[in-house]
């Protein structure tokens, strides 16, 4: 097994391989300085992990790897022209380097792309992995559009709220992984374990996320917290919040919700202090160590040595603490 | 076989079987809407003809007709967001009934659905068909992206713009044929031929449309004649004028192309006397004989009995003279 950062290694080098601009340029080139921007390839370093994990070369999923990553990769360039953010990983994104129409059809010609890698499979790998592929980027879209729907819904539910992060990014780290799982070959029953391992680990993150942004650490989360609070986001933390705060504080709560003051940080106090006094936060630090927790059992469950399945487990461990 | 209302209808069933509004309804509604608008279904029925041709029994292809009517529709969507196109066949596009985020996500599920589709064919049968339909929708990609390109190219040759149609047009025709004789399973050079019938059948269909956009009866057109000259669209017969004309007309060409005049008339009537006195018509008119005859020969040298090709050949008839 090689360690996380020998496995980014071998997606960078098999990306700036297959991954060239050619004619037309205005339409390879966007998608060429996306993928070439980096980011921590998560969820391609799964697909080479889990492949590993039961017993087969890494380097026949590689072509999977980088379908996932394209794939990933299309879902900023589209979501980022919809959130009319200008940045992404400290750089212009594509629609405001270029403009609209580039990013709509680079992003296009990317999804074809991620398809097309999977051609390097034969018979019923390529069609598992298609298939697999379909279900979860379809999962993704709908997450993207509850979303955007819950921005303007005043019933969000803590359920709704949990099938949206679940689609919108959980199932595409369980894929990750199972397509791993599918390159090696291995029975139902593990690909099934190891996706489930993926999904219950990609929610716990993004519950953290969510926890993070409102009382993280600026130093070791990267960007300033506060984000979600003064966009107004239902999040987790937030729909807990109601969920558990009496009426007067609920009231409070959703008040706070409708300004936009000049100065956001005594907005930001108000709303994190009712976040704590609803139980709220403590009660999503709970819930992040129940799916982590669930998460690692099913990884014990699995039946191989437990030398094998050590790089996963790190790597959720890692993920939960932020170190990858 | 059938006639091509009673393929029409056996599309149209069938759509309105497989899809559906549902959760969540803000990514659904709006592919139900474009795809219930009708249109005439070209390329869905070829699908369904070619299987016929094949002696395949046709219903095994809907799902392979439904996906190329997706995908088409789906290029629909994303290219009049391009274009910035208030109206499609009569309606507001989507983007202009809902909003460029939806038109945006909308497509995506759009073209992830078509995917879908090819999973109801089994081992290479669905290999084969997806990966005629990555290659094809790669192309359609790049054959937008050059004509976008070409707006604002001044150096645009007649070869440039003959791959330009036949990637954003062509492709689309011969795959539809193409996926009828993979659903058949006929032999390689069988799928060629009819491939090959429906490439260069596109092709004179395109460039027919230019033709009659200048020189067409508004009558039986369906359009108001003149808007590639208004929107001073770099077409066949613009191209083939600046390389036909002497240096001052070809400036004359090149001059009205940069005007604008409140009142088209004039420029569309000078344009167009370019283009008949340039020998640029009549010399677009023989390619376009040249294509079809092409596409036709193609179709006598398939070894089927002539009583068994005789609709493809009504529909390439009808199509080059607007009768569908």
């Amino acid at each position: 097994m090689l360690d996380i950062s020998q496995y980014r290694e071998a997606v960078t080098d098999y990306l700036h391989q297959k991954i060239q601009v050619k004619e037309p340029v205005n339409l390879y080139e966007p998608m060429v300085y996306i993928l070439e921007q980096g980011g921590k390839r998560l969820r391609p370093v799964l697909v080479l992990m889990a492949t590993d994990l039961f017993d087969c070369d890494y380097r026949k999923a590689l072509d999977a790897a980088l379908a996932i990553e394209i794939f990933h990769n299309f879902s900023l360039v589209h979501d980022d022209i919809m959130d009319d953010a200008p940045i992404r990983r400290g750089k212009d994104t594509v629609h405001e380097k270029w403009d609209i129409n580039t990013g709509i059809l680079s992003g296009d010609a990317m999804l074809i792309n991620a398809y097309q890698l999977f051609e390097n499979y034969e018979g019923e790998t390529f069609k598992e992995l298609s298939k697999l592929f379909t279900k979860t980027a379809i999962q993704v879209c709908e997450g993207q559009q509850y979303d955007i729907d819950f921005e303007t819904r005043e019933d969000v539910s803590i359920e709704d709220y949990l099938l949206m992060i679940e689609y919108k990014t959980a199932v595409l780290v369980g894929a990750s992984l199972q397509m791993g799982a599918i390159v090696a070959d291995t029975s139902k029953e593990c690909r099934e374990a190891i996706y489930q391992y993926g999904r219950l680990l990609g929610i716990a993150f993004q519950l953290q996320d969510d926890y993070l942004d409102a009382f993280g650490d600026p130093e070791t989360f990267g960007k300033q917290p506060g984000g979600d609070i003064i966009e107004n986001k239902k999040t987790f933390l937030y729909l807990k919040t109601l969920e558990l705060a009496g009426r007067s504080e609920a009231l409070q709560l959703e008040h706070l919700y409708t300004i936009s003051p000049a100065d956001n940080s005594g907005k930001i106090e108000a709303v994190k202090a009712l976040f704590e006094s609803s139980g709220a936060a403590e009660l999503t630090r709970k819930e992040i160590e129940n799916y982590t927790d669930k998460a690692f059992k099913i990884l014990d469950r699995i039946e191989l040595p437990e030398e094998k399945k050590k790089p996963l487990r790190q790597f959720g461990e890692m993920l939960m603490n932020r170190q990858v």
